[in-house]
């Protein structure tokens, strides 16, 4: 009887393989055994990709069986049927049978989330989420995602799209995002908008270079009041999404990861003051960081394969 | 063995009991032998309430014992605990042990619940949701309120404070609600605050009177522009809220219930659309009309003590 777990995560910009042994634990968390990354080559495509993650895993299994297979994808996923819709970075991962696949491969159990569930899993059951039954976890970056625990159980939808906090609109008359809506959270939140407002606004880097998120952060972390007044919009929208979000399911937790986390201190005083604004009085809740960072989706995938 | 269920209303305005009787089946729904109210009368307390109440049970009973009662209480309840937090409309029911209060009276399993997580049940076992796993109820109506079913179970929250969608904010630069904030569903859609605007804009009607939604509601329908505006106004804010409470939750349906439901074909066409715009596409969803009326809560009593 094996007690080695596959975790993988297939994302945006990498893939990652990791070997957990689930019979040992270490600070309340399987020990992990083995991690392997690897940058997607510009010109993948899925089957590159199935390539290349299939060699990471067989250079740390070294002929042993897993037990088990959990994986995280970065795009939409048929938990249920164990199929990737698509992938918004890497072409020919539509409606791809990972599931099946990875079953056949290896001869184990597999299961398949998206990645906003998967890292609100690994949150709940080894990071920022540990005892907490009823939890949103939001994941501010490029884009802005989330992923329920809700009565102890992941939350997924109807149809498995649940959690998708990034497209509900917080100001009907702000700018318009790339879904066509104005005023998403998104639009308002995310490190690459923030980032294309500010530019905008205060006009091009001296080297030329386009702004990013960070570029941002740390103008507003030096004392750019621009710079500082996009960051804090951003958090308001975030924060006043995080209250209606508590008035609707009343969560116990909201965790917050991503690289617009980083941003400092005044960023997250915004969020809170926002949430704790719109929610009702008697509507109670907490915002914390997230604690696993990058590693969340392997946390999180180690989680899917013992639900 | 009785087959009795007991099904008791505290309602904002009156008092209602039922008894139904669950052995017999009548189009899918348990036979319901007797029904009893009585209007609430001026300058009613708890002490009352308790008193009539009783007086309309027993008569019902004649002396037979139920097997369960099943309470839909219109404010605040603390589900697990069985306890009544307060009423809105009748003093002296801060934190009332309802639940065994009853239990006591009629030696028989008792369980309380606040009138829209009741409702939500009664729509899901008997009435517009019958054969959803997932759905949120609304009311629409001197207020807006909700109460939801997740994964085939009512999902009241954390604190059990989930479903107020009334109370999520939809615009943040809109008029200020009683709550504080800007831009709630409840200030733009419910039948009060609509008519007070249209009142303001309008003016007073010619006997002198408040106006009314059913006022409001019935110049829309013969055509007065004001009246739409501020009916459409309430539709859009209602359909947005829906929109981000599917992106957020994906539930499978949205049964509307309430008096401003009955505000005409209009009405429902704008919060559908609004809904339908604000939704991703790929997060789908209906929206369809309660088929209990104000039976709604008897009905989901009689759920109630059979989850």
């Amino acid at each position: 009887m094996t007690h080695l777990v596959l975790a993988l995560d297939f994302g945006g910009t990498k893939l990652s393989a990791a070997l957990f042994d689930r019979a040992e634990h270490h600070d309340g968390r399987p020990r992990r055994l083995d991690l392997r990354r690897e940058w997607t080559a510009a010109g993948a495509d899925a089957d590159s990709e199935w390539s290349t993650m299939l060699r990471l895993a067989r250079g740390m299994l070294a002929g042993r069986a897993p037990a088990a297979v959990g994986v995280s994808f970065g795009g939409p996923v048929d938990h249920d049927a164990g199929l990737v819709r698509l992938s918004h970075h890497v072409r020919g991962w539509e409606n791809i049978p990972l599931r099946d696949r990875l079953m056949a491969e290896f001869d184990a159990p597999a299961v398949v989330d998206n990645d906003a569930n998967v890292a609100a899993l690994g949150e709940w059951r080894f990071g920022a989420g540990r005892g907490v039954d009823d939890l949103l976890y939001i994941t501010v970056s490029t884009g802005v995602g989330g992923g329920w625990v809700l009565g102890g159980r992941p939350w997924r939808g109807h149809d498995g799209m649940a959690g998708e906090i990034g497209h509900t609109v917080v100001d009907p008359a702000g700018p318009v995002c790339l879904c066509g809506k104005r005023g998403c959270v998104e639009r308002l939140a995310s490190g690459p908008f923030m980032a294309a407002d500010y530019e905008e606004a205060k006009g091009r880097k001296e080297d030329g270079e386009a702004m990013t998120g960070r570029d941002m952060a740390e103008a507003a972390a030096s004392g750019d009041e621009l710079a500082q007044a996009f960051l804090l919009r951003g958090a308001w929208a975030l924060g006043a999404a995080i209250g209606n979000a508590a008035n609707l399911a009343n969560p116990q937790r909201f965790i917050l990861g991503g690289g617009v986390t980083k941003s400092g201190e005044a960023w997250w005083v915004e969020v809170r003051r926002a949430a704790r604004a719109t929610a009702l009085p008697e509507v109670r809740f907490d915002i914390v960081p997230a604690e696993l960072g990058d590693d969340a989706p392997l946390w999180g995938a180690v989680a899917l394969t013992d639900l």
